[in-house]
């Protein structure tokens, strides 16, 4: 509607947030206004001078003609109560919505047009529908390496930035990887080397744990943009909670969007972890990239396709990055679950463990110094070792956890679950395959990640010979129910493959 | 999560109808279960022995833990009481949500599939989100000629179905025009030549009035099932409004989807216009598919290849088709709004109008006839006219309005909106273009369709000369705020262009 058709409604004011901002008008004004369900309409309330455009249902019962339902979201925003009189004016859609059809009509995105949609995903002002068909689009179509590169300012102007003084900044992340805690590791080796690396982390979306969830047991990692900068100015490196701080908000409102169907267009995944890094102010950045048949990334071409895109975009942001590709088909570590893998890193920095874990931590950390040029070419993997096996890099994680609020400086500070249930083998032979996919799932019915002492244990590694009765690992849990259905599952499912000799049989 | 994890918790009733299945979950809950903001549980009444799948939103304020927030659609269906101990599971997202995925990931979904999504979009268990991406998916890749007749039959399957006794069942359909009641034109030619026509028809989405608004001026259109087969097989036509019959129920939660993107895939439109032909046991259907740079197929291109996937499923359908492509880019008769597309077709049938309104319906009743065997080749559009003329047409139209309940059985009983501006030529020429998109906005800023009486009522033709001060339109309203409203926008903007002589002088 071109014209401006406005009506003075009474508010009901309807006592529930509903995450999003909706009105409920019924369905006799709706065809007054000519507005359907999900169109738009502003509301001013003339007492306190207060306006908002807000997403509107219809309904033939809830409320009456004349009057309009708003949730507590509306209601706060519009300073109202029960009864006031409301201006009320349909609107049209936000202009970004013209560029999500343009999107889905094959067209590229300008960048403007690209900022005006997250600007308007960030503000909630897209309708599910609406932010469901842009994630949609960029899933089917994909996105140009300059729609990339412009979602990447977009999500980076949308959020905050902190700048830090004293040294380059350094940064790493996994693409989707599936467990252990390299950050725990990388991060005080590389502040150890005298590096900044301000690391902001996620929690467990579908895994036993994420790397803030294992942080968290040693110390805070709610912390504010103020005590990052402070703390990562001070000692060279923390690991934070990524939640906590609106590096790039639009971010969690995507991922929203992208969770029930399982979505994660590349494009979006690159511009996301950029905008990151660049929030940072990072200027050295290793990439893992983990590649197999259960992570994120399932083929090799697929992985060097996605790399060259972060490398571009990367050049155009004005970071030195280096994009590694890892092995994502067999554990990284042996713990999974929040206590076990802050256990579990503690051991690999106090020495006690040296593994696939360890490895892919040092030659991560290797390469991160070769790119900030604090190790020459070939060399940065055995400067990480030696910052290990030093002990500097325990030093420095320990100086972290102090600075985060912790008082759990070493292994034996960790408690685990009360309960616990030890897996042994069935059979004899040799281990062909771990199923890092069950064993998440046992440690999160086990109660991980909301219980941090639950998870499991793993005593082997692939190609190890066992023989029947061997322990293959233990469940922890923090209540008996738990620690019953995880080991009834555990029990039920194929955790470990056996090498088979004999395929079958005929005749 | 592969097992079941279950929990009691006590039902806080929300006093809101919320239009979809939805729980709302302490955040804290969420995290013990697993589960994410949309994901899904079944809620189980112990009390009632009724259960029910929800979508769950997460709160941090609005529940309290083990307390699971319900809104009345949920607490229907649960038969719950406030405080009631519900058994809450985590549940997989429904089946169709994977073959969603897979028609994104470019691959043809089978029959079976599409059953599946049909059945879920009108269940309401898909989200907005998964059923945004659905359509957004079938929007942009396009849907087979397989896809399309998987579609129909399980949009089909989905409605009720009706079987008329005594003679083939005769039907049109217009994709997309923008104005003109070529439908009440059409019904009555088709009833008074002997055969069976027992139209459905939709109410207004964006223009001045549908065919059921303007129908509703003269009788009821509200009709039952039952209704329709007892009126058709006396009278030999209905014209009724089909969103007061489940004769495709998923078609409305399919446009609700589509309206906030105004999505309208090709594929989608054909199930959707042939199932609901298919459920009133149609045999013989003529589509009207009027083109242009205005209406929702531009051009000619583009409807011939509408055309062949229209006849094509028909043909599997086991109907006899005939898509006629119309010039879309002239108004069809001359009134905008309820009343007065009412008092025009009644006019048409009185005989008192001859214009491009009359000469399309005939043409379509014409087509519909040898296709039904009832006029020869090239004889069908000359015996509509015929029953036209003769005055057979009007005869049937008022058996009609009587059998729906109707009482008005001529133009002169149709009243219109008390208000009356007329708009006037400012300069003298020839009429080069009458923007039909512009009038409807007019008639809708009246107040059209709500206000029946409402509209506009034009008095040139294209390629007409006009004088300065000679009448271009009329708009009527019933109250005064609407009349100036819409004389002001009529004033502002360009309804009519005329032919320019000088496009331009330079130097």
């Amino acid at each position: 509607m071109p014209e401006k058709y406005t009506q003075k409604m009474k508010a009901k004011l309807l006592d529930i947030e509903a995450g999003k901002l909706i009105a409920i008008m019924n369905e006799i004004d709706a065809k007054e206004f000519g507005i359907f369900p999900l169109d738009r309409i502003e509301l001013l309330n003339h007492r306190t001078k207060k306006a908002v455009v807000t997403v509107v249902d219809t309904t033939d019962t809830m409320v009456g003609e004349d009057e309009i339902g708003i949730f507590e979201d509306v209601s706060r925003l519009l300073d109202a109560k029960e009864s006031d009189s409301l201006e009320v004016m349909a609107v049209g859609k936000p202009k970004s919505v013209e560029f999500i059809r343009k999107k889905m009509d094959g067209k590229k995105l300008s960048p403007d047009e690209i900022g005006a949609i997250i600007d308007d995903f960030s503000s909630n002002r897209l309708s599910e529908i609406e932010a469901s068909a842009f994630i949609s689009a960029i899933y089917i179509l994909g996105l140009s390496l300059d729609e990339i590169v412009a979602m990447t300012k977009a999500l980076i102007a949308d959020g905050k930035q902190i700048s830090f003084e004293g040294g380059p900044v350094l940064d790493k992340h996994s693409v989707g990887g599936v467990n252990g805690r390299a950050t725990m590791i990388i991060v005080p080796i590389i502040a150890a080397a005298g590096y900044l690396i301000p690391k902001t982390s996620s929690r467990s979306i579908t895994s036993a744990s994420g790397t803030a969830d294992a942080m968290e047991v040693l110390c805070n990692v709610s912390l504010t943009l103020e005590e990052i900068k402070e703390i990562t100015e001070e000692i060279g490196g923390v690991i934070a909670w990524g939640g906590a701080v609106d590096l790039a908000p639009a971010d969690d409102k995507i991922i929203k969007i992208e969770h029930p169907l399982s979505l994660d267009p590349e494009g979006q995944v690159i511009a996301s972890v950029m905008a990151k890094k660049a929030s940072v102010g990072a200027k050295f950045v290793v990439i893992d990239l983990p590649v197999g048949p259960d992570v994120k990334v399932k083929t090799k071409e697929q992985a060097e396709e996605m790399a060259l895109k972060f490398l571009e975009v990367g050049k155009r942001l004005g970071m030195k990055l280096e994009v590694v590709l890892t092995n994502g088909s067999e554990p990284s570590g042996k713990a999974f679950g929040p206590a076990l893998e802050a256990k579990y890193v503690m051991e690999i920095l106090e020495g006690k463990i040296s593994d696939n874990l360890v490895k892919k931590s040092c030659e991560l950390a290797g390469t991160l110094l070769e790119l900030a040029g604090g190790a020459k070419k070939g060399e940065g993997c055995r400067m990480a070792t030696g910052l290990l096996s030093s002990g500097e890099a325990l030093k420095k994680m320990q100086e972290i956890i102090q600075a985060q609020g912790g008082k759990i400086l070493s292994s034996e500070g960790i408690s685990l679950g009360k309960f616990k249930r030890t897996i042994d083998s069935e059979t004899g032979g040799t281990i062909n395959k771990i199923n890092v996919t069950l064993l998440n799932n046992i440690a999160r019915i086990a109660g991980a990640p909301a219980d941090k002492k639950a998870g499991v244990m793993l005593f082997i590694d692939e190609s190890d010979h066992v023989k029947k009765g061997d322990p293959l690992f233990e469940i922890y849990a923090e209540n008996q129910r738990k620690i019953d259905l995880a080991e009834k599952f555990a029990k039920q499912n194929a955790v470990v493959e056996m090498e088979r000799v004999i395929l079958g049989k005929f005749g």
